[in-house]
């Protein structure tokens, strides 16, 4: 899970690109980058850590020019290290004037860098992003190619999910994969600036309220003559036919103020928790509590469609981040308790309704069942917004190995069992295809096994 | 606003204060610090930042010792500057071997010092905490005193709110102002570990989950004998009889988790909603919408109370920080936009009741009613969660000057034609007195100008 | 006055390469620099700073290969900034794979960095290296030069002196001006290890105690088939006959133990010292003292012959570098103390021979001079190892500007008169070319203002 | 061996004391520090690193004040870390008010820190500077004692070496051993300033060009009235009669120019090695070459007595430093070739007398005995500045155990074996005693193995 951002033609590209990765951080908070032209070259810094921290207003400073790609990094492939942040930036004789940020995982990086490194090229970092910007380099400077070819060439080679930004040192380019896996979408501004976004949150905070779906096989560009848009049929790189969104944005990922992939995503969330509601006819709990903050739209929308309280029992605590204290550590065995602390005195005697949006391990879940009925809640009914993730995710979700996912070998009852709830329920894929308008359009592989593209197994 | 830490007999005990930290950090996130003793001297480590930055596991592992104290820092007294955070320490003879850290305000802070400075005490600092640690040193090193004597006497001479922990080598002191204005609780874990913090939920944190007040002019202390108590009048140090508990701990400071001066503060803060509702019975708003997240719980007891629906339509970016992006530096004019987003297509023609917890200056408040109403609201009413601010804090709230809060020179017409707003309604101080259950035992000096310790009045 | 080494085919050649810029970091003290290959890519580390510091052992463990060019930079053209160090690294698709430093200054480099921009070739620095590497790279990339007749296309073009060491990922190159201007040896260990350096007292240390000279307009590289040498004949590229040698390598800038242009340092030192010596037949001297260090030989060459006491009667403080505390600051006024005291009752009466190796603006020896007279000396004959310096210096000596040289609008009278001395005495022109053995092979420009290459008065 | 400098009355005292510190180099680089007073309280800074790196310009802007306390250090006990620099200040409840720097080992270190710590004073270091200012202060604050009192009584209770200046906020304090092992010397400036230093090099560079010695067991200081000198006689305080100066800071520590123990070095030098060649008189040698930098007064006594050539034939690189690459790590043998490198075409066919000032292990002149060798000497004759080494210095000079001082357990023929020299010989006992004034005013200890102060061996 990544962000991406794109500025053209504002003087202070730089600094509308910081306040895009400030909307977007919630795509990536272990690294971020940018990368502004000045007309002549780019400029490159990044970092791990957060864009309010790597992108002070000294360190902007130095950033003048009117193109710039931010990106806002959590880690999927290659480890945690600046060199596998993004943007990446091609040096040539002429300076280093491409610069490139994506979104998104391919599946056949190896074979695709394997096959470049054998015609000379060298590549720093285990990035996804790399690899896509060398292998446009390299068909525009080895082959002369057009950019826009370059681009048509990588959908046909390169597979996987990818929504990119690319820009030389007087134009912007956009493209994302035939699938249209991860969003994508762009805008203009009434004072002339273009600017592409993963999501439209980060066009809201520039003042672009108008915003355009990139499509999928889409490339698009953008120079001093204005909006370029080159044909191109997705069907050509189609294993299967239709877009392939990835779902999981509409559950989790997005926030809740976007509008991804044509939908707004906290009706989505909403429709969600409406469906799960509908499916308890027969239980009449007390309250309806979201496991903050990714649920509380899925519980909201049940607490509405069933007429009961939503409340805010659990308190999450937004400054533990990563330097977690494990519990070895403290004698406390609780490390659930740094996160999550329930408001006192009430769950005592109540039957909960306890809504959360995924289960991948169910350790953490599982924690805060027990939480809640050491709290002396009377009932636990846990309501899951998203069917049970049986499978990995290859195009840009941090998910485990199958091994690790609970669903994938264990019976709904099992789960129920191990966690503790009183009772368990997933809403189920057919519900969930009823929460979105084009439910053909989606990607249920983390679900179903059904992969649009068919990953390499890897360790 | 602060929040204090203190941790006696734990081996691990810098660990527990970080998780301590980690539950206050809303209490300030501006510096933090800790002190912690390896039974023979004080290590001390402060730094400008979060607690999860400035003690990383690997700094936490030269930082040995049985007795800790922690401190977050927002700034009220001194400049944003490292040497302002606390604890501080006293080097003496025999090594750094006391430390202090407290929360709270002092009024005569400039008398007392000048008094200590002519007995030849130095500061480093223009830190209150500075301030109680030398003057009881100074009382211990100077004039022979016991420690729990140098506190009684610091409570006849020092004016203002404190809750305070103080450490020696092998000894754990807290002490707290005679009105106990700020919160302060301890506890013990049946490990033998004994815990002292602003507020519950740094205990519950820690596995200590029953807490008891630190009575007003408490003078508690533990040692390898157990914990001791020095039997002290508060009425004798009292210009005004009773507690003056700060009534904005529950309005806004403390976290809803926490149970501060014997209440549950999401319940005091569901009840103010409740008490807003009951006044405008001849409202019939579509939705409640929270000001996010301080004002949840005012709008959710809103919401239950009048029977509509609470809705979570303005989405808070928690990822700015202080590095906000000025509007005349990107041509953009709402700078709140950077931090509030509207759901799209939410507002559209709705009657909108929007909560705030209080208004002090009024810019923030009136940049997100112009929000709504861009957004097409049909009626924007904002409903206050405390009476109108028109006076300055002396213990511990970082207040403007008198002339800067909007309440103080306008009437409530006035200002609801500034903000724009449809109707504006404050919970008034009678009402806010009806949700807590003792409402003698708090201070109203910001709504009425009456100060339980006056304060002189500077620029 | 820069110092370069060139080390091929060691597994250690980084470590090789520190050895070799120990001993010539008399050659340039404010930066260094070092690129590593691996086979692959090259590895780049510059910063300001003694070599000592900026390669410690930590540093060259991650600097891994066995070709290595290293740098020292006393600032000629450009700023201090570690972007003006070399080496340069350019870096194209394959990686950083081609690496370059050099030492002397270019004559036309304006001009031909414009012509190289106009081709669309970026520069990041105002280096003269990164113009030999631009250069270079551009012939062979957009031109498809094989780097041999690049660099033959270089001594066409770029005009000034350059002893330069290039490397690609597995040969290295070295080349020289027509004029010969810098030094540049190289050699062969018996293990295989073949190294290149300005001076060959950095391939005494690395064991190789025999090396050649780099021809004049030599192309001279090395890879894994042995050591190649493309004939070049240095007329072609030359206006006016013959080499050029900086004869200031040998009466300042080398090392006395070094081997420079066919001659021992030490021994041109002496001579000009004994040149001095016989034109002072008249003059009976009690002692003659340097000003330490690089007169020592010169004096002890005018003791010798004179069969007088030769004296360090000045100690030099090593310690004082660039901090030097201006006079104004500490109302001292004898800046010169800080860097020469001189021995303690040892001037008194005495007739000293004071020996300096060159005036330039005469500020330091006239405080010398001073210093003397202040301890008493009866007489201060002053007598310098160098003709007057009448003119700027383009090779790649950081001489002042014309109006600057003492000697270029003064008698020696006058200068002797402004100094103090009681008798002041240059080496002449003609008693010089009797000290070294091929005196029409040097350039004598800053004495004579007849330069080979022609510059462009620039301000 | 270290460095001291202190700066009473100067309104830039920080800047002279770098100044001081500058001509104090030499006497130590591992780490350097200062302390000054604004009049209230001391600043401090000290550094791993040479004085020109720490006290740049913009650091010493930091450090306003009269007063300056400064230090040089080479690490004798304790490890090198800034905890052991110096100077030393004290924290109080007045803030920092005192600072302390000395040169010089104590002997009985480990007891009377042992006897303060159970008196509850804290030692944060193991720095010989730390125990002299925490017992003064000790005697001060706890027993009420005047300064001057208090060094009477460290100077009963306290053995060894120790030159050492000690601040107050108004006052500073000099005071010296009853055997003033270690050089001192203060001196005044016409402008009111008052300096004291290791060497009077270090005032000549603030324009003191008259100084005085502080004398055995004297007590001085300066405040607003003028300088005070408490009477304090030295035998009281001694085991054995007289001065007991370090003769090895003639041979080897002290600047040549200074003037230490009432005697010039450099005259001391010149007749040690005119005593060499006056034993010398059956040889015929070419030349005189000195081991740079320390004993080129040495060999020029030698050559003036002798009437043969002095010669630089061996070239010392300064630039080393610490970061020495070990042979192993390059496969080449000679470390010491890093550091010396002979003249060309020098040594072949020649009879040369080779001078150091000592020999501690062998290791090194060993080496530079066999470049000579190398180098086709056709004779080596060693000669040596003092006594041979067989005992271990307690006193302030970093000597290794006894088994590792070669001439503990060889003869001289076994020494010169060894070594490979045609001949040594040692300065004698008697010899050296000829070339001071006042022989019977020195410890000849590490010779003899007569210690004035017995010892306390440890391992």
């Amino acid at each position: 899970m990544c962000g991406i951002i794109g500025i053209y033609n504002h003087k202070r590209a730089a600094e509308l690109a910081t306040l895009g990765l400030f909307a977007e951080q919630h795509r990536g908070q272990e690294s971020c980058g940018m990368a502004v032209s000045d007309g002549r070259v780019f400029r490159l810094r990044k970092k791990m850590g957060l864009v309010k921290n790597v992108f002070r207003p000294d360190k902007l400073a130095h950033m003048q020019g009117s193109i710039a790609l931010g990106h806002v990094r959590y880690p999927t492939r290659g480890s945690s290290s600046p060199f596998n942040a993004q943007p990446h930036v091609q040096e040539t004789l002429a300076g280093p004037s491409v610069a490139l940020a994506s979104n998104g995982d391919l599946v056949n990086y190896d074979e695709v860098r394997a096959r470049l490194e054998c015609k000379g090229i060298y590549f720093s970092s285990q990035n996804d992003g790399e690899l896509l910007l060398k292998y446009i380099v390299c068909k525009v400077e080895l082959e002369g190619m057009a950019i826009p070819d370059a681009i048509r060439s990588l959908m046909h080679e390169i597979k996987g999910a990818y929504s990119t930004v690319l820009a030389t040192r007087d134009r912007m380019y956009m493209f994302r994969d035939p699938y249209a896996i991860r969003p994508m979408v762009y805008g203009h501004h009434e004072d002339g600036t273009v600017a592409v976004a993963s999501e439209n949150c980060a066009l809201d905070i520039l003042g672009i309220h108008r915003h355009l779906e990139v499509p999928p096989a889409g490339i698009l560009w953008v120079d001093d003559q204005g909006m370029h848009n080159q044909p191109n049929d997705p069907a050509q790189y189609r294993a299967v036919p239709g877009c392939h969104h990835c779902v999981f944005e509409h559950i989790y990922f997005s926030r809740p103020d976007s509008f991804i992939f044509g939908e707004n995503v906290y009706s989505v969330r909403e429709r969600i928790g409406a469906k799960l509601a509908d499916s308890d006819k027969g239980l009449h709990p007390d309250v309806v509590v979201p496991v903050p903050d990714s649920s509380n739209f899925i519980a909201l929308g049940y607490a509405k469609r069933k007429g009961i309280p939503f409340e805010m029992g659990l308190i999450r605590n937004h400054y533990v981040g990563r330097t977690f204290i494990k519990p070895q550590q403290t004698v406390r065995d609780e490390s659930v308790s740094q996160k999550f602390n329930p408001l006192p005195n009430f769950f005592k005697g109540k039957k909960v309704v306890l809504v959360d949006d995924s289960i991948v391990r169910g350790t953490t879940i599982r924690k805060i069942v027990q939480l809640l009925l050491r709290e002396s809640a009377a009932e636990v009914h846990l309501r899951i917004g998203s069917p049970p993730v049986m499978f990995s995710c290859y195009y840009g979700i941090d998910t485990p190995t199958r091994k690790e996912l609970i669903a994938s070998g264990n019976t709904i009852e099992e789960i129920r069992e191990y966690l503790g709830a009183t009772s368990l329920r997933y809403v189920s894929a057919d519900e969930l295809c009823g929460c979105v308008g084009e439910p053909n359009e989606y990607c249920y592989a983390c679900f179903t096994g059904h992969y649009p593209i068919e990953p390499k197994e890897t360790s």
